[in-house]
């Protein structure tokens, strides 16, 4: 059984005994029955996840990854490829809304260069794990080999897998790339079936003329490559990107390490799709942050049947929507933990009434 | 001119150059232009409140205000009265859910008893503002008189006005009152217009008997009362509570000091629709937090104008969703101040490409 299979086979349900603890002791806490809503039920979510009746959220971790992407050339994008390279070092030096958002909600990040143009070799505070430098343009083939396409989801899982030593108990996915918001409208059409004109947005913020350029790219690139919406790394290998491979595979290997994985926004909902392509039981450890002002986010979350617990009309990514997901996810946690029961209040219950 | 009048007029528009200030820097800032969204529009917002271009948030608190509702008499909630009184001793040993979540954003609490049954004297930790011991009840005549109702509104401004001298640079609303979902209804129903049956909701959990006994009731109070929908005071004398005119009071004296209000769910949009009706600039300088499941919150800020942050399906009042709402309204304020701009980071900006 090779590495990515071992990881598939090592995502196991979510435990329902912890799940019905965490649910039992909701409808004891001094508050009228299921009155604080999605708060309760992310709490049980990540009770199962966890494992734990009372699990507790010490050590969170944004996991940003960048890279580029070969179809950049093609237009599809307002801004120069080279704000991908220049973005790593703002999230390096703390300036980027990722920091900041990180920073408000007490999680560390974790930068990863998974294919940036140029490389970053020597630089402090980065994580280093190029697959290549950049994509190929999915517009004249596949964006990378299969054999890149495993490298990138290996190199995901084995990041979660090593931050596991410094404390980890849930984390979140972000990206960077310029032109990743055209690879992610391809791969959200071709696993959730909705038409490309469907799932395309204005990325950075595209006009008339560029979003339909975009469609065009997209869909020149279906027909040329003809991905296989079955088989995830295909997919991942003709139209994808290196740090939506490797983002896949961080919320692979987080799963595996029964750790919550809080999802991003456009980007990482991508990711999403071909990781449960993969390994359909990663979706019940999957925590949907935000919905995305990006068009084809909806296909993705409803594609997964996840319902986001923010919408704030964000499109940046980077983890921006994950970091606050986390804060919401601390906060479910802490009222399962610190609340007290009616008896210990002495609080009357329903129906004394 | 009375002290009513005398806040009521010292209510005034934003800072329009505090506003325009942080747009123009939030334009600067290392993101596409308007890609966050709602932490953008929030965070411009504030600034115009405070009149700062770039405000900070260092001071939070959270204002519960608890009271007794005679209308709790007539069957309309499932828990007896005597929780309102025992959830205040909750709020003041640190057991609810606005204890957790309060602390969880950093925020103090302050717990006011505007009029709860059995009264609280010399007890520690706990503010004493009754105006009674609990409302009569709406469905036999007014639940209070007019000039106790100018007395609430009152003592929950000079509760803020107290505050400023602690620091004070945002402030959540919450309540606690057996009943007062009904008391909320009927405000509502007054205020928007909208049918009775279209605003009233399950409360703590009604089944379809208790619900249908519960419109009737409201729809009696209104024939019985015939509150005046454009007098704020003369409808909270007639089908209101104390606690929903102090937050109304609060909310009045958090606009003239210049202080961002964030309101929680239906009890609180209540006593906005109160308030608003005493000052409409108030609108202005509120933050709605989240949609609560409670049927007429919707209407709530529908006819206010505001649209939520979240909609987490919370129904449980306290201030809890309006604690979720002051750390998003941080972390909008975080990316205005602590971002680096496009020059700073040495970041290509949108057209380069």
């Amino acid at each position: 059984m090779d590495t990515l299979e071992k990881l598939i086979q090592s995502i196991t349900p979510p435990d329902q005994a912890a799940v019905a603890a965490a649910r039992a002791r909701q409808d004891t806490l001094t508050k009228p029955l299921g009155s604080l809503g999605r708060l309760e039920a992310l709490s049980v979510q990540i009770a199962g996840i966890t494992g734990r009746a009372r699990p507790l959220l010490l050590h969170k971790l944004l996991i940003t990854m960048a890279a580029d992407h070969g179809v950049a050339r093609d237009g599809v994008s307002l801004y120069p490829a080279a704000v991908t390279r220049q973005m790593v070092l703002n999230f390096l030096t703390g300036g980027a809304a990722i920091n900041v958002l990180a920073r408000h909600v007490g999680a560390r990040v974790t930068v990863v260069d998974m294919g940036v143009s140029g490389g970053f070799e020597g630089m402090p505070g980065l994580l280093r794990r190029p697959v290549a430098g950049g994509t190929a343009s999915l517009s004249q083939g596949p964006a990378m080999s299969r054999e890149q396409a495993l490298q990138a989801v290996t190199s995901g899982a084995e990041i979660v897998a090593a931050e596991l030593k410094n404390g980890l108990d849930i984390v979140g996915t972000g990206d960077m790339g310029i032109g990743n918001t055209t690879a992610s409208s391809t791969i959200t059409a071709v696993v959730t079936g909705v038409p490309v004109a469907a799932v395309t947005g204005r990325g950075t913020g595209l006009d008339d003329a560029g979003f339909k350029h975009k469609v065009t790219v997209i869909e020149q690139a279906l027909a040329l490559n003809q991905p296989d919406a079955r088989d995830g790394l295909d997919v991942l290998a003709k139209v994808g990107g290196f740090e939506i491979g490797g983002l896949a595979g961080v919320m692979l290997g987080a799963a595996a390490a029964h750790v919550p994985v809080v999802i991003d926004g456009f980007i990482s909902g991508a990711a999403a799709l071909i990781a449960c392509t993969l390994a359909p039981a990663l979706r019940d450890y999957l925590i949907p942050a935000h919905l995305s002002v990006e068009k084809g986010h909806r296909a993705v979350l409803h594609h997964l049947g996840l319902v986001p617990l923010l919408e704030m009309d964000l499109r940046l990514g980077e983890g921006t929507g994950a970091a606050l997901g986390i804060g919401l996810a601390e906060a479910a946690v802490k009222i399962l933990n610190e609340m007290a029961t009616f008896g210990e209040a002495g609080v009357s219950e329903a129906g004394d009434a």
